[in-house]
């Protein structure tokens, strides 16, 4: 149990109903800004201001999945007004307070360098995104599912990357009994995608490969590597899935020239499995509150 | 080839392009009814009305999957008029003339006897039901996604049924990492059920289940068989998705006393997979015309 | 419970073991004749002779998977003697006692129509050969690759016929990242094959495949289909199992002459895993015996 | 094309015979030491001995899997004689002269530091090691099936590791319908078990798990993680299947004295495979011998 906690959560989507849910479960003291429109309020859990909380008893404060904005703006779906990161509160909190949010902007860079406290960026860690990729590769299929006429089933399906969602996402589609190829740069990746049952292709030899039959492209490279050339070598029928990071590794304009449909679909867990999404944050943050309560 | 073989298609939706598609490149001689409004019209084939076309000639008679409606109207997306089905002129076709069709509607039921004309009903047959339980299954998964805030992976999936559908959703869901039990009648369909990985359990011993864990029931038994007891039974938050041919086999008024979400989604491969759906008719069609060929 | 019974098991291997377990924990009353030498004797199950269990008595009896022999001998593992089936004995058992046997001998088929009793073949029943099909699936994996130097992963299966056994076989070696083609001759059965995820042939159109690259041949059908024509289109490195049932619908002869593998391999289950075939064979017995007794 | 390298294939078993047939296929001069025996001589490569080879012409050694012996001995199974490893030639080879070995020995070791000549581990190698993995997995299929009397599909399995060969193991035990439990230390490999379907459970709270239902136990972890305490824990009809190199991470010692079969199985690929695993290796070290060549 972890009693006598003190932790404020800032903000969030029904992610961080979940987590609220489960630390309070625990035993957590929590204190809720932004908050103020939820439909069942938690027993025992209190919404608050940050004048309403004295920082130096705070031990952590959680954001958001997306952080906090370049106007110091916390996303916040349950608050009737704009909740505003309060950086003076913030310095005021207890020496080891520790900030959590799932990924790190530029603003929260900074907040860390002037504060000096410790900062974990959720999502950035290997067991987060590992668990995070089941509902990203759910997305996935929705999408292809949505935006294709034909089955998943026996479709060729062209994956890009074999890292922690690349590999989520050849299991579940080779599952569903897609014809799964596999690109890829480092040999050991191709190794496991072999391993996988799926056909392989390096990176490097992309281009000798004849695309015609693929029906679905699935990127998940932060890096631009579906490529103009790449593209002008798909069927016209064929729909491209990006899923990396903003800006993607597709080349989009180039595929609108060739009407070749391309997706760009961020943020997948949240949309699809809020509630698989909120449990992975909230156990996760469960964990770290007690390795740093230890 | 199918070269001197006339061949009319009445109506339907985009399923019946496929089947276009394909018999007029095996070299069947098409003549089309409800099609006027068709983008891209097919190099040879033309559009016709009862009248143009001469009874006499016609080897086969295409309907959609839908059959004939009560009234005599036959579906036809691609037509700015109503279709009626000419039995007039049916009656004078020729003798080996075979009639087409999804299902067996009342009103076909009649024509055939009639016309006592040799007729197939393409959904009716063990081949086409299971290719077409394919798109019906990942329709399933669709709508599962849709209505849940859960992933599919690591769900508790409750599938009633392990016919042609059922066998065919029971993979597709474990594939996807769903723990699935199966319910069933017969031992035999049991014993599949557990070599498949499944747990089962008998639907005679459901009541001394417990199914609070159940996240999706699904059924595919065309019987009452998902009862007021069953629902009651269920957690608050779980999705029951009915396959079974209208009305279904769930007690959806209780469902919606108790609260329980409860969707009954027909025609799922048309909606999903229209392309899928349409190659499968095609196919069958077309091995069909030859075995009536030769 | 099925404390009332009175049940005679004659002979039997490893698997017997099971079902004298299962029954007796049961509350069966049990007889066994041909048990001498059985290492761990089972509390309050006796040994027996025919003269020493009083006809009159008995409810059922039961034989080990092979049946009678032509000459009346019993298989009997666990007997120091031969042990002979007592035909007079049998015909004075109660009019309602049954005779349950994996197979239907000559013999059994005689003493059926003499006695006028009631018969079971335990291995005819469907539940019963589905739930065999795992262990008989498992004992061909064991073969292929003993028999074989390369992995079953990534090689060419070909399996002939998609009933019980062959479904299971498919779905084993697909699990095993095999690339499975499926030879059936039914339309249901191929449409199937092909949900799976499998390569189809139709049996009728097998002459016209390139078998080179196949590495596996399986055979499930209890019919002359592997013939000389299909075996001189293998590669020498081939290897061919054949599970049908005597004698295999393998053209032995030929594939000596042409040099390729071939392993007739009958009675996996008890070979491979006798405490999962026993189970079976168990569990269907406890079931029919309590039918038997309401 | 590798035209013109000179390289010296000294001892081996089956596995070095596919290496020598895929080298000699892309061209490279090949000297074999060692292969006096063998049956079918590849057209064009020669048998030689050390001083029968001009050691300034050499580009690339290639040594068997198993490396040099402390005594320098080399195996090899198709010598009439035994192959001591010729130090002096090999320091006489051309300075960029690379040496291939499987693993690296002592005696490599020492070697390499004198020679100053570049070494390549292949077996150490990611991509290798998950290659060889698959034959691996299937030895161990092997090793359970031989050892146990229950079928794998529905058992109990619990896997140490998940490393290159433990995921591999899993997924294949997985795909014949094990229940598989994943044990390992860090938690981005217990997210991906719980990706994978497995249940999972963090080495360090392994003690507080019942272990009575294991029926398989296959430890990939080279370190001593199963200890009497685990042993201690199962039925006394599970089987410890251990993988990890000498000595293995298994108390064989307490295993034997609580009557726990546990097997020891070094080498499972060249054993179960040697076509598979002798191609691994001839597809790797033609790709090295590529970039050398570049
Ligand atoms: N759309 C969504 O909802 C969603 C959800 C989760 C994650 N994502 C995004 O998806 C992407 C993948 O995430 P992840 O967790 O799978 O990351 P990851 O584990 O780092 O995998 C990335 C893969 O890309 C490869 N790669 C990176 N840079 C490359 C380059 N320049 N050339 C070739 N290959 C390169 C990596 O190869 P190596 O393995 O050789 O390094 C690896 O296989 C990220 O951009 C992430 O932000 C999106
Ligand atoms: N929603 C869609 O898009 C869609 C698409 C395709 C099909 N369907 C519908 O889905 C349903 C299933 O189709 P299918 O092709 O799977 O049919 P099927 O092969 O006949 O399977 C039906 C299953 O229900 C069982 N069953 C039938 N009547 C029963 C009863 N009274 N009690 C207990 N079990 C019973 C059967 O058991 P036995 O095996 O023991 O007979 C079998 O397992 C049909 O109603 C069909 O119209 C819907
Ligand atoms: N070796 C072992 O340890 C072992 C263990 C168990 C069973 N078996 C044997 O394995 C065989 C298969 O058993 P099962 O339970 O799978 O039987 P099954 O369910 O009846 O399946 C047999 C398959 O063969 C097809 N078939 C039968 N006769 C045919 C013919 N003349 N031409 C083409 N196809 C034909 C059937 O096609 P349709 O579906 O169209 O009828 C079906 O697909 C049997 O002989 C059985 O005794 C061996
Ligand atoms: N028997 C055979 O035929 C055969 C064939 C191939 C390989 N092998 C042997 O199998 C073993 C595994 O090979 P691999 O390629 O899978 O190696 P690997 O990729 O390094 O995996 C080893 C696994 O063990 C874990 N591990 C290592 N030391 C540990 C410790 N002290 N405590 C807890 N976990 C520890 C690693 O955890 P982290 O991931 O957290 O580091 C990893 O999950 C090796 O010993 C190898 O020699 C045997």
């Amino acid at each position: 149990m972890l009693n006598n906690m003190n932790v404020v959560i800032i903000g969030g989507d029904a992610r961080q109903l979940e987590v609220i849910d489960t630390l309070s479960e625990r035993g957590v003291q929590l204190s809720l800004i932004g908050f103020d429109q939820i439909e069942e309020p938690f027993a025992g859990v209190e919404n608050h201001t940050f004048s309403s909380i004295h920082p130096a008893d705070v031990d952590a404060v959680i954001l958001p999945v997306s952080g906090i904005a370049a106007d110091g703006k916390v996303e916040s779906r349950f608050s009737s007004e704009y909740v505003y990161f309060d950086e003076h509160w913030f310095m005021n909190t207890k020496p080891s307070c520790t900030l959590y949010s799932g990924i790190k902007t530029n603003q929260i860079e900074k907040l860390i360098q002037k504060s000096e406290k410790r900062f974990v960026e959720l999502l950035g860690r290997d067991d987060v995104a590992i668990y995070n990729s089941v509902p990203t590769a759910e997305g996935t299929v929705m999408t292809a599912i949505q935006h294709t006429d034909k089955t998943i089933h026996n479709s060729h399906v062209c994956i890009f990357g074999l890292g922690r969602v690349g590999t989520t996402v050849t299991r579940l589609f080779q599952g569903m009994g897609a014809k799964v190829t596999v690109v890829a740069q480092e040999s050991e990746r191709l190794a496991r995608g072999y391993e996988m049952g799926a056909n392989i292709v390096p990176l490097s030899s992309l281009q000798e490969e004849n695309l015609e039959d693929i029906d679905i492209v699935i990127n998940t490279i932060p890096s631009p590597v579906v490529t103009a050339e790449t593209i002008s070598k798909l069927s016209s029928h064929a729909l491209i899935i990006d899923l990396a990071a903003n800006p993607g590794g597709t080349d989009f304009d180039y595929a609108k020239k060739a009407g070749i449909k391309a997706k760009f679909v961020p943020g997948l867990p949240g949309i699809v499995a809020p509630k698989t999404a909120g449990k992975i944050i909230a156990t996760t943050l469960a964990k770290l509150l007690r390795e740093q309560h230890e």
